[in-house]
């Protein structure tokens, strides 16, 4: 099979790159770069030298020779390859926000700032976290050629800490979830800024766009669909994002209020945990180890390990740690991944995986190295 | 005048080492280190060569001869040497969290395994942290020598950046305040471990501790002091620590859910924040800058800046922005400290300024640079 | 194939196990630590779960089960595991300084301290630099099991970027060569020490064991054994390392004086270099392409390209790039590996590749991201 | 005193300002900048808010102003502002490669691609390395106002470390000497870029412009005007800089071939080094302790420590380390400097506390951390 990449030169279409050269299933890869049209894709990045040599196309002639698209492109362009896809009857994966939203163009328009210029496209877009779509994708992908949005970074480490909880109604509905996550640098894409600059990232960290980042509403979207699922009423939600200066990873705290039955009585919240908290912990634990228990990806890492994200690193895996509070009333999830995998470039080899039925690991048996 | 140092080898002893060298009012240092005894602090530290020169000490000889002693030691083996400064009637300030809990042997004993062989010293021992007591601490001074339990590094970033809302009552009461907080690595000390070996910290983040830190009942007390200063109850409290591969720095977010009357209706949180939650965030932080209006060492940030610790590295400020989060619900307080300096050995100073009366800038105007 | 790993758990042992499980041609892992006996290898590195769970013997077990053994001990503790290899006719992948001395002791004595307690088998160990012995390695693979001494990490980067100047007598006979080499803190090991604790490393660059280093040796050794294998002189050497917070990689320049007929006459070495320069040295840069144009790890980089670790890490390639310097009389070579692979773990698969005729690329094709 | 600093905005004259915001002979800062005009400093750099508040003018206005100039700007455009400080009879220093070439037009130009436009200004212009060129610049000060042209950031930590051996001959005549330096990311300024974006330059090491650096020519004349104060002949030179992921800090090793009667007889190169090695370089560190005993900022280090760009960061300190060579040959010089301070503005401020005859350490008592 041979596998189309549009805009293969920033950061995550150059790490679907890799990950496809890899893929036991793909024979040849089209890639297409506006910025550097003509040139051989391991002159940009030379680490692919005498590995990947592909000379970088026009998107047209990607669509035209490949038999799956993946779009790796900014916010807003990406409609009418989408459309080109479906005309060719192949699937179409794409890395913008513009198919993320079940075609609720209202918040994409307030968000992004842009408009849907072939509304029907929307219509039947899947959001591509498999962990929550899995079946609607494969049953779509059997009609006919598909569109899916692939997910953003931070929504895919903060929903799948926050998935198992909401589905089993734990959490207290009046009260917020808050993901509160840190980033890696590479979330920021490959053009040079002042916020990435090397003596200004490094050896400091800070929180941006707090109560305004746009991923937000796909944060909250994918909380109410989880919830929906377990017939539970959607949550509202907080979302902070810090950056560290670490180039891959997004490690994030989730704080779910828990409902009174999952409560734990503590008489002082001063003192350390009671066994009584880590009971409940575990019991919780074990909720989440049993939600996930299928999933290729999701690793819940038993008491006693934290999640840390040079542990996913170049791994398309989301490891999830289970805590309760202190004082009782609070589920505290951690979880860790790679921003460009499981965050983007796997997160998207995975979907196609599903969509064409392959082994859903295939080209993604890499196993992290703790450094 | 004199001041002493009692296990100057340590990082947050050698910090201050470096911070009283530079001190107009300070003469000579004396200094001592079990480990080291004998030897020259700069053979220790050799950055310090031709800057500081001075031969490490029995802890005794160094209490006999200063005229004011910090002691930066493990925790519960200070006692003694505050004994000793009492008898010689000078002050002492300790790093330790041994004084940092008001006599509560209860809460101490329960986090750090260890009781009080010298219970009376405990009653009259202040807890450091000026923004709170700086009246108590003057007053106490007047009549005679002092016990500072120094603030430890956590609970200085979190208290400092809720203690406005506290004291004004803006917090809803029944629900948690968070202080989810990503430190730098001199937190953990320079004896060599696991979790600070550079190849297993470096390019990566994660929690530890999650709701187990020992620094929780001293950050829950601190907010209920300042809440009772403001005659409000006691908020309770959740903290997660994190580590991020930066020498210095805490960054701390603060969720303080808003009581009623400060809330913003919202009627679509998905949608990006409207001027009401903008002006709403004004006029808190209008109540921050105020608060803070006459302390020498807080920045309330003015809008669109965001706190980083990278702007105050190797300087004695507090950072604090100032947030509303998009569903009108919460507060949303970022803070930055240098948690060797604010976080320990300058907080230390400006707390030894007010104990003798001195400016409270004094040796503390190092003026922060960006890299 | 069933491979062994004894010393399973150090930083280079835990490479190879990450290597060897994604090898073709291995089927099961047999792995050994004193320190962790009894515990799974998931435990020590959770980085594995899920993807590789084994668990930790005794060695005598490993190598009982084996068919092939590697050992990642500390230097002077493998000989009897090799000896006892050799008595079950299997091949031994020795990763400490123990083989890597063609079985010089007095050089091996004098700088790790020890002596060979099993003198034959020392006789036919071969150095497991395959660019220098490939043709040794497999002649002797057909004869009986074999004992590599696979090369140290500066050894090899050094020794890869000088070969072809040396074997086609470029340089200057008199004049010594010097490898100066930056390395990350994975050399350092998993221990954890003061030059290794992230706060003392982080944001610093320093030199460390000047002259003294003794890798120097054993680059001196491979210098004179390519020279010889072209008909030239040793040269003399001067080695000189460096550490720089980054966790893999070694970035090694090595300055080659050129013989009279290779040098390029300059009037005036102040000002910018001219095309007769860049002429001499695509020159060179062409010898160096055809030096290693079968070799499958080395990359001779085209001009305009620089050696860079990024774009080798996680991978087995050395790059290599060519200069010759203002002055005309200095060819200056840098060359780029991953200190874990190419300088570990992927150059023992490697050679055992080469031991048992296997394609040399197996399990090593490994394609470098570049974050 | 009031002092004037045109650039105020980049990197190295925000140091800049930083350090004379502390000098005690400094009353008023007037700065400015064309990017900037009309902000506050403390807008574009938050970090100085609360201790450095200045307005950002014309150029003209701070000349007009100032009683001393500094120039922080581009190299080929100051010429303009040095003429109208001769003019007003002030001192203008500048930080461009301008006037760093004693009025070698032909040099300047063909690195720097610019013409001097004011040739009769760089008749008496000065280079600014106060070890260097002490007496003459007290001299001229005397006469008039001066040019300076302060030193660039290679060129300082290299020249230090060659200077002693270079003015008492002990360096073989015929043979180069090599300058490899491994330099921080803040030597590339603000300007974001692809080479300096954090994702690409953290966790790698890599060389540039080998053999084509425009630090070459300035290195060289240092060496040669050294060694013709010593009255001998001028070495030729090997640059080689590398970046690694620090911010601050360059480390260079600077290989110096001993002249026959300074060598050391060795008979095994390949084996540890000798007594007698360890006493040539002990002779030689005398050399250089004695060289530079009344240098207020150069410390050569004594036996055991090597050199450390922590060691000296945020400070003015060049640290020297003297080593020799196996094989007894060589020279190995390793020196550390901060290169925004001794490399940039901290040198900067010495030359002007060296013109207005004020100790040449007054701003410049900063100790430095370790961390």
């Amino acid at each position: 099979m041979n596998a189309g990449v549009i805009g293969a030169t920033g950061y995550a279409g150059a790490e679907l790159v890799r990950l496809l050269s890899g893929h036991p299933k793909i024979e040849k890869l089209y890639l297409s770069s506006v910025s550097f049209e003509g040139e051989n894709i391991d002159e940009i990045y030379p680490n692919f030298l005498g590995r990947i040599s592909c000379k970088l196309q026009k998107a047209e002639e990607v669509v035209a020779a490949a038999d799956v698209v993946f779009a790796a492109l900014p916010h807003g362009i990406g409609e009418p390859f989408a459309a080109a896809c479906m005309e060719r009857k192949i699937h179409f994966i794409d890395f913008s926000a513009d198919f993320r939203f079940d075609g609720d163009e209202q918040v994409y328009t307030a968000w992004y700032g842009k408009s849907y210029k072939y509304p029907e496209l929307h219509k039947n877009s899947i959001y591509g976290l498999v962990e929550l779509n899995r079946q609607k994708i494969k049953t779509a992908a059997l009609k006919g050629p598909v569109i899916i949005g692939n997910p953003g970074c931070y929504p895919t480490g903060g929903s799948l800490g926050a998935f198992p909880a909401l589905a089993k109604g734990l959490n207290r509905e009046d009260m917020p979830v808050i993901v509160d996550a840190v980033t890696g640098v590479t979330g920021g894409g490959r053009e040079p800024s002042r916020s990435f600059h090397y003596a200004e990232c490094a050896d400091s960290v800070s929180p941006y766009k707090v109560a305004s980042h746009r991923h937000s509403p796909e944060i909250a979207r994918n909380l109410a669909a989880m919830a929906a699922a377990g017939n539970n009423p959607a949550p509202s939600l907080i979302f902070t994002p810090r950056l560290a200066p670490v180039n891959r990873g997004i490690l994030s705290v989730i704080y779910i209020p828990l409902k009174e039955r999952w409560r734990v009585k503590v008489n002082n919240a001063n003192l350390p945990p009671s066994g009584e908290i880590e009971a409940k912990a575990a019991e919780i634990r074990k909720i989440y180890s049993d939600f996930y228990k299928d999933e290729p990806f999701v690793r819940v890492l038993p008491a006693g390990l934290t999640a840390a994200t040079n542990r996913v690193r170049q791994s398309n895996f989301c490891d999830i740690c289970v805590h309760v509070d202190l004082n009782g009333s609070t589920l505290i999830i951690t979880t860790a991944i790679d921003n460009m995998v499981k965050g983007a470039a796997g997160q998207a080899v995975q979907t196609m995986n599903v969509l064409f039925g392959f082994d859903e690991k295939a080209g993604l048996d890499m196993i992290p190295a703790l450094f």
